[in-house]
């Protein structure tokens, strides 16, 4: 099973996700350094004492020397240009990533590194800030932290990554990378899109509109403050689930907009909405029950995982 | 002008806003009583300390020969009840409301008050709780309180209104009734719908996807967690207005499921939304500056202050 040493982090991109990646992984102990493309980023997490370089081929040969676990944690239109170089100089470090959806880069690294020791992740964190000035060892405390869990997976690389996820305070949620691509959709990136939308609409009303804007405006376009090119990149990585998403609110904001013309009623989309929002708060309310009964590597585990997990139970170990 | 000592306050309606004006108004040295049609509200107010009564008749007595300010802080749905009773019992109290469409309640009051010295106003306050128990004598503290600012409307009435907001802690937002329901339904009752929408989306689409949301669904759908009678009962007021803005909001979307489906981008509504947030976000961090150069009663008040407050001024006497 896992080495009993953890391996030692080595993480490429030190933004929001990825500084607070290295930040989490050092204040349990783990030893953790990074590369920025951004002579800022990396001067800005050394003059917090941690350990970070501009120099990927340095980086990515002490990640070599040291079996270090290399983790993903730029934006995704960067993966083809940094895949192969894992490959050349870093061949057999276990491999992970960050990025929100979970298809695409699986099918980049099976494209560009075909031998990688490679299992995706996604931690459910963040904020509307970016870059390492926001970074926080906390950001991941509690959080969710998806990690894909296919047929066949390597489960000594499925247990260094989700071992990395428990290290940094989170909770371990097993998933196929296309089942987690259309529930991000919907919960992620379908916000994004409303938030924008409403915001829009909001401020495009008139100066009044924004000056009256209270609670409600505040928190359902909070999202939409963030950087432009992040979301762009985020959305369109994920563009089918989205579709679908997207086509599926579209349709019960046309329902909603018939019933009030015709009848005068909001009574089904606020009904809708209100029971889905009770659900929700109920599951956040409640502790996730362990997955249990089931080690990786024995016969059919990922699968009795994923089952575990569509069912709202979490890896905790 | 208005008169030196301030009325005392009548609010009828001891739920979430009610409640926090009786409240407010307390903490601010002003008599206060109120109705509360269950015992249950009365009574909880009652073992905190205030004033309040399930006897409308006895309440409204008390109103006309204290000479009070009545404050209308139930249901828009209740209106059409309560107004009789009010011409009948204390027909020459200056009365306003809390509700949150200005149209409506205008013309109940036209048609079942005629007499009636009325200005309305609505603060722009609210959580998604609601009765006695969640109130909160800070509720307005910073608010913005549109108060009605009609051609035609009584200097003398609309200074006792626009001073119980002042005494409650908001600021005074003059606007025309027609203009404040457009403004609320783009920034106060669309978010409810988009919420609904994104609740109902995201609970649809798996258990995996309610575990994995995170801050953008829980911000983005927050609202969708109020009562369901009290979200019906606020957006079906406000129809008209609110057609308009969900229609705008469909055809926003629409061009976005087009773009994403046939570009690959969604550069248009990120863009679009990005920059309506970062203008809100800079009014909301900016202090209004005051009306200034105009006294309620002078030639032209009415539309002055209506002009100002449409550039992002408030009333802050």
């Amino acid at each position: 099973m896992t080495a009993v040493t953890p391996l030692p982090v080595c993480v490429l991109g030190l933004g929001l996700i990825g500084g607070s990646l290295v930040r989490a992984a050092a204040r349990r102990g783990r030893t953790a350094f990074g590369y920025n493309r951004s002579d800022a980023g990396a001067a800005a997490a050394r003059a917090d004492g941690f350990d970070a370089s501009t120099d990927l081929e340095a980086v990515l040969r002490r990640a070599a020397a040291q079996h270090a676990l290399i983790v993903l944690a730029t934006p995704v239109d960067t993966l083809d240009a940094l895949l192969p170089t894992i490959a050349r100089l870093a061949p057999d470090c276990v491999l992970t990533d960050v990025v929100s959806v979970k298809e695409p880069v699986a099918g980049a690294v099976a494209r560009l590194h075909p031998g990688a020791r490679y299992v995706g992740g996604h931690p459910m964190a963040g904020t509307s800030q970016s870059g390492w000035a926001a970074t926080d060892p906390a950001l991941f405390d509690d959080a969710m932290w998806m990690v894909s869990t296919e047929d066949g997976a390597d489960p000594d690389v499925w247990l260094d990554v989700a071992t990395l996820a428990r290290d940094c305070g989170a909770q371990v949620v097993p998933a196929a990378n296309d089942a987690h691509d259309r529930a991000v959709a919907a919960i992620s990136h379908l916000p994004h899109l409303t938030a924008n939308a409403t915001a829009a609409v909001g401020a495009g009303e008139s100066g009044l509109a924004l000056r009256l804007a209270a609670g409600s405006f505040r928190d359902g376009t909070r999202v939409a403050g963030t950087a432009p090119a992040l979301q762009r990149a985020m959305l369109e990585a994920n563009r089918i689930a989205l579709l679908n998403t997207l086509s599926e609110t579209i349709d019960r904001l046309v329902a909603a907009r018939d019933d009030l013309r015709d009848s005068g009623s909001v009574a089904i989309i606020v009904d809708d909405g209100h029971r889905a929002r009770t659900a929700y708060e109920e599951m956040a309310a409640t502790p996730a029950p362990p997955i249990v009964d089931v080690e990786p590597g024995e016969d059919g585990w990922a699968a009795q995982m994923r089952r575990q997990a569509h069912l709202g139970h979490t890896w905790q170990r």
